[in-house]
């Protein structure tokens, strides 16, 4: 989850000034490291990297290079400034049509970005094309039947963000995108919108109650 | 809930031989005869009463006389059987175009009726017309901010059941409905369609998530 409900940068980031955003954004890009198993030089190419947090950790804490493509001019000054110092390049360019060569990524990142564009096999190809024989193509992905769907769904039908278009994922859709069994889809995030702190406590008594994950991980080697 | 996506009334009583459903079930019931608290001899309008479970339960358990409403033959004959002995008396008629007079009902139940009707303002008017002055009104609808929602609106999406065209509610909507205030409103099942047993166990868990209660339960006096 890289926004709640919004649209402008700003927005983006507020999200993580709150602090179950903050704690969403610690779970999921937990989970995201230990899919990724990044090693030191590998070219990570983040598609729609947005203001750059996940790039930032990434960088920051693995020694991969990282190739941020984002398309809005706005957004990505944001994700520069943030990631100053560290291996990150940006690019502008949207995600149907990446500014790079074929078969140069080691690994791949399409991050909550197959939810809100208009195309996702597309944008899925696309992914693929910029991927090396043998390199890592990593989704995340929202899912359709966690309790945060319920409010996405609402605030779409309200017209509140990008919610009113957007394309969740069951774990089985997902793992049939990448041509892998469901059990290799994983997932984090059990509470719902409405949890309160200690988090991690409310985290496993969603698990408790049924809840399905929020945020879904799933790879696939080209 | 009184079916999971679901439309024959065989199917709408399988969901209760599932042992969540029948948690589900007794949860929700309990939770509408504290709200109604019934006395002996009391005429309760049921609209859309289905295969006549909980019709059943408020006639055995309170003495009250139940006048149980539903348009479809054959869910109504379910519902005769099941009733059996009890004062519980059936009519065809859909909840659009009650058959009753104005203002002859102490208490008039619209239990997940509001979510399948094309006109809910309608239905609405037409169970206020039959209640007497200072009769009650009571309405149970599926809250759209909770778990469930999320199953139902997936369902919806694969045109699966009645769920497509479904229309759930927020706990503010359906206290500005009978207009009473939000804390009016009370709500039960906290765990999510996953659950796994003991339930009692789940459905706290589900509290302490910060889910949101499946079920919404108001009421209003003429």
């Amino acid at each position: 989850m890289k926004d709640l409900a919004t649209t402008t940068p700003d927005d983006q980031d507020a999200w993580y000034h709150d602090p179950l955003g903050r704690w969403v954004e610690q779970t999921e890009q937990a989970l995201l490291l230990d899919v990724l198993a990044l090693r030191e030089g590998q070219a990570v190419v983040d598609i729609n990297a947005g203001t750059g947090r996940l790039a930032r950790t990434l960088a920051a804490s693995t020694g991969a290079n990282l190739i941020a493509v984002e398309p809005c001019r706005s957004v990505r000054d944001i994700g520069e400034a943030r990631t100053r110092g560290l291996p990150v390049r940006w690019l502008s360019g949207g995600p149907e049509s990446l500014p790079l060569d074929d078969a140069t990524a080691d690994v791949v990142l399409l991050i909550t970005v197959l939810e809100f564009v208009p195309d996702r096999y597309r944008v899925f190809e696309e992914a693929r094309r910029v991927l090396r024989p043998g390199g890592k193509l990593v989704i995340g992905a929202l899912n359709v039947l966690s309790p945060w769907a319920a409010l996405y769904h609402h605030l779409g039908q309200q017209g509140i963000g990008p919610w009113a278009s957007a394309h969740l994922w069951t774990p089985d859709q997902l793992a049939q995108l990448l041509g892998v069994s469901d059990a290799e889809v994983r997932g984090c995030v059990y509470l719902a919108p409405a949890a309160q702190p200690p988090f991690r406590g409310a985290d496993a008594a969603g698990m408790r109650a049924g809840n399905r994950p929020a945020f879904l991980v799933a790879s696939c080697t080209k």
